[in-house]
C-alpha cells in the first residue's frame, strides 16, 4: 500500500475535563497520546473527534475521508447520536476499519456491529497487575511484541465477555485478581475490519506504555482497507439471469 | 434432552391474504406448513404468531416459553415493532434457538443480531432450478441428508450475501441462472443458536418438499438450548477480587 | 438421540505402574476413573485401551462400534502405532467423537489430525492453583457448569499454544503462576467432532473433581455422532455432470 | 512492508514433459506462467523447483530464504519425498505462507496441514465453464476483482471438499455441470498463512487468464510474512512461574 493511511480519533473527552488525575497523565487528552503512537510513515491526515463536537466531526464527508476509526468512549456512550453511529457503522461496512479500545465494548458503535451484549463482562477498578499474552504469534497485530508484557497497572475485565467468537483471537490477558480476558480480537463485518483492544482505563498511563503503543500502531496497518472506498448504498439487486435455461 | 421443545413460528401471513396462488399452495399459511415438519415426538407446546398480532403473540410471556423461534417474512418487515424485535433478539441473546426463513434475511431481528447488511444479496424470481450440496456433512442439520437435492423452482439468490462469516456453513446452492448462495449457515450470538436457510418463496410449495421438511426438523433439534433458561437481564458486573494481591 | 453411546478410553497406563503416588489417586488406573465420569444413562459398552494392549483394543472392528474415544497419554507417545494412530484418524474423519485430555495435546492422534505443532506450550509442574473460566456459556460442555471454577493443583500449561484456532473456545483457565491457557477447545474434521480438555496432571485427583467430571460427561454427549456410521473409504469422486450442457 | 518477497514455486512438471497439448499452452512448465503472474514491483527473489530436482530446490535453505511457496501437483503426489514434506509443512508453521493451487488440494503438504481428507471431492474433465464469485469482497485476495467471473473452461470440482472449515471463504465456484465448490479459501496454521485456490488444470490456459493472475499476485501479497523469521526448533518449554506464589 503505497498511499497514506487517514486516521479519526474519537474520544468522549470527559474524564479528562472532571478528573485532574485523568489530566495529569493525558494533559491533551487520550486522543493525543493515540495519535503519537500511531505509525508515523503511513499515516496520513489525522482527524480527531470528541463527544463535543462529533457531530460535526464525524461528518458524513470526514468518514468518507477516513480509513481507520479509533474508539475510546467510556462514560458518555449514551450521549452519543443515533445518525453518528449508524454513519459509522455503515462506513466500517464499506471498508473502514475500527479500532476499539478499553470501555468502547459498551459503545452503541460495537454493539450495533457485533449485535450481541457486548457490555455484559467482569470489572474491577483496582489498579491491578495485568500480563497479556500473544496467542496468534504470527497475526500482523502481534508483530514485534514478546510472548508475553506485563501492563503494570490497569482495569481489570473478566471473562464471560459477551461477545460474538472472534475471528481471531490475538491476545489474552491474566489479571492479578484470578480473571482472564479475551483483551485483543477481531472481526471482518462487511468490507471493514474490525480490532479490539482491552487495555487503556483513563487513570494509568496505559497508552504511552511501548507495547500498547506497537499494538495500535500494528492495528491501524492492519485495519486500513486496501482500497478507500466509498462504495454508494445499494439495495438487494434484481437481476437477470447469467447462464441460459434450459 | 428428555423435555419437548417448545417452538414459536412467525409468519408475516400476508401474501396468503393477497395471493391466491399462495393460499392455493399454503392454505393455512406457510406457519401451519412449517409446523407440520416439526419433530413429532421431540416437539411440545406449538405457537403461531402474524404481523397481526405479533405484539400479543410474541410477548415476553411466550417467548419466555419457546426453546426455538422460526421465523418468515417478506414483504413486511418494517411493520414488525421495534420493542417485538428487541424481546426476541434478548430471548435469543440468552439462549433461544433461531431459524431465520428466506427473506426473513432482510428482517430486522436478523439484522439486529448479525450487525450487517443481510439485506444485501442478488435475487430473483425466474421459478430457477436449486439445487443444495451439503458441505459439512457430519452436521446434525444434515443428518439424513444427500450430499445434494433438487428444489424443482424457488427465488434464486445470490452472493455476495451481506452476512458476517457463519460458525459453520451447511449448505451451498447452485442455481440454474448462474449463481451460487450460501443457504445454509449457523452463528452463534450469546447463548443462542441461529440457522439460516435461503428456501421457500411462496409461489413454490417448498415446505412441502420432504429434503426441505426435513432441514427444518432437524434445525429444530439442534438450535433447541439444553435447558430452557429464562435469563435475567444483568449489567456490567463490579465484582471483588478471586485472589490475593501480592 | 435414543441409542448408547460406546465409549473407548485409551490410557497409556503408564504412571500408574511406575509411580506409587499416581497409583494411590487411580488404583484401577486414570482410564477407570474417566470411565466413572461417564453420562450413566446414555452410556453403552465401554472399552479400554492401554499402550501395552493398543494394538488389539484399538482395533478396526473396537473402534468400528465405537461413537466416542477418549485419550490420555503422556510420556509415551511415540509408542503408539502409527497404524493404529491413522486407524484412529480414519474414524474421526468419518464421525467418531475424539476427546484428548492434558498432554494428548501431544500424541501422535492430535498432531495428525489438527496438523500444526500443538505440543508446544509453555508448561510447570508446580501444583499451582488454576482457575477455568466458561468463555461461551450456551455451549452444550459448558452446560450446569458455573462461570468460573477452581481446580486446587494442577500442572500449569500456557500460551502460546500450537493449535489451528479452535471453532469454539469453551474454556479459558487462569494460572496462579501468570500464565493463560485455552483449555477448553472444540474442531470439526471431517465428520467428527473433536475436544480437547487442558486439566488432569496425574499426580493430582483432578479427575475425581465433580466440575471436571461434569466436564467429560458433557463432552461425551456432545461429541457423539447423530448415526454410527462406519463409513467406506472412498477415493476422490470422477462423476457425470448433473446438469445438462448448453 | 518494504522488502521485497522471495517467491518458490513448485511445479511437478510432468503434464508438459508427456501431453503435447500440455507443452502448447505452458511451453516453460506452469511454474513460469505462475511466475509471470508475481507482483513485479514488491518481488525479489523467485525460486523454481519440480519433481525431478525437488529434494535439492527445496533445500532447506531454499526455503529459509522463502517468504511464500507456491504448489502445483497433480499426477506425482506420492513422488514427493516425506523428507521435503516435513520441512516445508515446517516452514509454514514457522511462518512461510504457502499458496496450493488446483489438485494440489491432493498433495501430501496440505494433507500434512490441514490434517483432513483434503483429496476427497468430486471432479470431473469435461471442460465445463466455471463462475467465480467473490464471497468475502474486502478481503486482499480479491482486491480489484469484479463480483463475478467466468472460467471458459476448467475442471469441475465439487462438493463435499474434505477440509477444515476455512478461516475464511472467499472465492464460491459455479460449474456448469450442476457443482459448486469452495474454491478460493484459507487457513492459518502456525504462523504461516495459507490459500488454497481450485482453478487451474493443465490442459486449460488458466494461469494466463487475467483475473486468475490478479488472484495469484494478490495471494502472493497477502500470504507474505510481515518478518521473514527462520524460527529455530523449540520443543515445549518448562518455565518457572512469572507470578509469585501466595
Amino acid at each position: 500500500m503505497n498511499r497514506k493511511i487517514n486516521v479519526t480519533i474519537y474520544n468522549e473527552n470527559y474524564h479528562e475535563q472532571t478528573m485532574p488525575e485523568v489530566r495529569e497523565i493525558y494533559p491533551e487528552g487520550i486522543h493525543h497520546a493515540v495519535a503519537a503512537a500511531l505509525p508515523e510513515q503511513q499515516t496520513g491526515v489525522v482527524r480527531f473527534a470528541t463527544l463535543d463536537d462529533h457531530e460535526s466531526s464525524l461528518s458524513q464527508e470526514a468518514l468518507d475521508d477516513t480509513d481507520v476509526l479509533i474508539w475510546w468512549g467510556h462514560a458518555k456512550h449514551e450521549a452519543v447520536s443515533d445518525a453518528v453511529v449508524e454513519r459509522c457503522a455503515q462506513r466500517v461496512l464499506h471498508g473502514m476499519g475500527l479500532i476499539v479500545l478499553h470501555s468502547g465494548h459498551a459503545s452503541k458503535l460495537m454493539r450495533r456491529l457485533l449485535g450481541t451484549e457486548t457490555h455484559l463482562l467482569r470489572w474491577r477498578e483496582a489498579g491491578e497487575r495485568a500480563r497479556l499474552w500473544t496467542v496468534l504469534p504470527g497475526h500482523p497485530i502481534a508483530q514485534g511484541l514478546p510472548e508475553t508484557f506485563v501492563v503494570p497497572r490497569d482495569e481489570t475485565y473478566g471473562e464471560p465477555f459477551g461477545i460474538p467468537q472472534p475471528d481471531e483471537l490475538v491476545f489474552l490477558t491474566w489479571f492479578q485478581g484470578g480473571e482472564v480476558f479475551r483483551s485483543g480480537c477481531t472481526w471482518q463485518r462487511g468490507a471493514g475490519k474490525i480490532f479490539y483492544l482491552q487495555n487503556g482505563h483513563e487513570t494509568y498511563p496505559v497508552y504511552w506504555q511501548p507495547e500498547i503503543r506497537r499494538i495500535l500502531s500494528n492495528a491501524v496497518l492492519w485495519a486500513c482497507p486496501p482500497e478507500r472506498q466509498v462504495t454508494p448504498d445499494r439495495g438487494p439487486g434484481n437481476v437477470p439471469p447469467l447462464e441460459p435455461a434450459d
